[in-house]
């Protein structure tokens, strides 16, 4: 791969640096290597995301209007080390606590917990909600072991609009936890991106296969299935969604008359032609269930390196998710009037 | 490649099926392949956009509030038909004439001409703005030859904004001549996209270059240059912007002081991660010459399938361009709030 950077060792560092410059003095970076909005809310309940970077514009492009206050960047691939996260946390406190949302990944949520309890011997509150909507990662009673993909976009754009009204972390962690039950997604990927450091690919896989469930860095699905059309393979990966919706007691099925919130994510490489072919033939699946789409969200919003495959995430709908979805928001990963 | 689509003669047909479901009931599919806003005002200027397909989000992504009223869309890599013009035309039409505005390609040029010589014989009254952004396929004084390339998202975005105002066609026309005029942008590419029908690659190069000033179908640029890096290649790209801007009679320069819409487009394969990296060294370098970047967009809007390159394109501004940038605007393509 011919990749337009500078040092491979300081890719991480310079991104974000470009990415504060696209937020047009909206964000700045903070320390070594977080970004904040400028203008949080005194007394605001505050939002932290955070994860690895090469996925982008994912996560520290989801800072801004109506989305998160701020990001803990990691490395490449890396989880954000403890005084990462304790800068950001320190950033975007404002005295009402910190929910830190993120996707469940085991160097994550061991330094972020790190990162927390630093911020708690500084007296800042803080909780945390681990996004895990990838239902081909684990069974619905194993949802501890799930991973987070492509769902933490509309997750993160709900409570962002929730830590707006949240009067307290509690309201906003219980808000949070509603919204990451509801979201699942399921991923299909047909070749590995590259680690910038190395030019070496991710994983390896078939020339003839996908990667059926495979998760954002290549890890394991369910399993490897012929490569096929887009009319064959959207509906495989959706009765997923649907078994997994109806098959998990905590969550209500979903049936005839729910709406939803559709999102066709691309990994990077599989271009919007084919995510926009995928889209036409899921909205025949869900119109023919019964299943009405309140907005769809399509593009290459999460992503990793020229990775290509897509994912199809579902956020079913209530009224008060419906409040969380209806403010307009704005950030480099994901805007809505 | 491994492409998720089905028959690879019907992907223009299907992606614009696919983009009408990702407009949620906004934008309707007219007559062959085009697509129209539902609620464009009675009496409403219109503004019609079009282009070959193969490019998503652009140019049927463009659609939308505050953006154009409808779009022509041709096959892959190629024109829309005459045919697919008048029905576009036709659909967008509120009795106050409709401006083309499309990239300056012969095949666009002709079919547009031909499918607005039809319309004009059903009392459509019809003006024509052609794209020419790219200062690296024609020198100033052969602006008629230059291609259009993503400079086009700024300029729809503005001509959007102006068509909700402008009182006649002639004041729109003037309006867009002038955001044109105001847009330039240069872009390099390092790897081809492939057709997909055949998966034949768009054309070559060698493994250690980069071709300087190629378009968006990897026509022929200024010069094929060693492969670099992202901060000695990007003032590399804006010093032709700024020296096309300076050489240029018919427009002003780019001097300390102005103010510009600053654009990194990349073309499919290269990520937002390596956009980001060349984003913060042209930041620099555009605060160096004086420049105040008004608002930034970055992203791949302007693609060409898994083709690897980004472009900068830079609109300079001024009151009344201003006052076209700052409305809020929704589409697939490009949304602004």
């Amino acid at each position: 791969m011919k990749k337009l950077i500078n040092d491979p060792l300081q890719v991480a560092n310079e991104l974000l640096e470009g990415l504060v410059e696209a937020y047009d003095g909206k964000c700045s970076k903070i320390g070594e290597r977080s970004i904040a909005k400028n203008d949080i809310a005194d007394n605001k309940v505050a939002l932290l995301v955070g994860g690895g970077a090469g996925h982008e514009p994912i996560y520290h492009g989801l800072v801004g209007t109506n989305m998160a206050d701020g990001a803990a960047c990691g490395d490449i691939f890396a989880a954000p080390t403890p005084d990462i996260v304790l800068e950001a946390t320190q950033s975007v406190n404002r005295g009402n606590g910190v929910l830190y949302l993120y996707g469940n990944y085991a160097g994550d949520v061991l330094n972020f917990d790190i990162g927390g309890e630093l911020a708690e011997e500084e007296g800042i509150t803080v909780k945390t909600v681990l996004i895990n909507d990838d239902v081909c990662s684990a069974p619905p009673e194993e949802r501890e072991k799930r991973r987070g993909i492509a769902g933490l976009v509309p997750i993160v754009k709900m409570v962002g609009a929730a830590s707006q009204k949240a009067s307290s972390l509690d309201e906003l962690e219980q808000a949070a936890q509603k919204i990451v039950l509801n979201t699942r997604s399921v991923g299909v990927s047909m070749s590995p991106g590259s680690i910038p450091a190395t030019g070496k690919p991710t994983f390896e896989i078939d020339e003839n296969l996908i990667g059926l469930g495979m998760g954002i860095h290549g890890e394991q699905g369910v399993s490897e299935i012929p490569m096929t059309s887009a009319d064959e393979l959207t509906p495989r990966m959706l009765e997923l969604i649907f078994k997994d919706f109806n098959d998990d007691l905590e969550v209500s099925g979903l049936e005839e008359g729910d709406e939803i919130v559709f999102f066709v994510n691309s990994l990077g490489a599989t271009t919007m032609m084919e995510c926009l072919i995928c889209l036409r033939k899921a909205k025949e699946f869900l119109a023919d269930r019964g299943i009405k789409v309140y907005e769809t969200m399509i593009g290459p919003l999460v992503t990793c390196q020229e990775m290509s495959g897509i994912s199809f995430s579902i956020t079913k709908l209530d009224d008060e998710l419906k409040s969380y979805w209806d403010p307009p928001c704005q950030s480099v990963c994901y805007t809505k009037l």
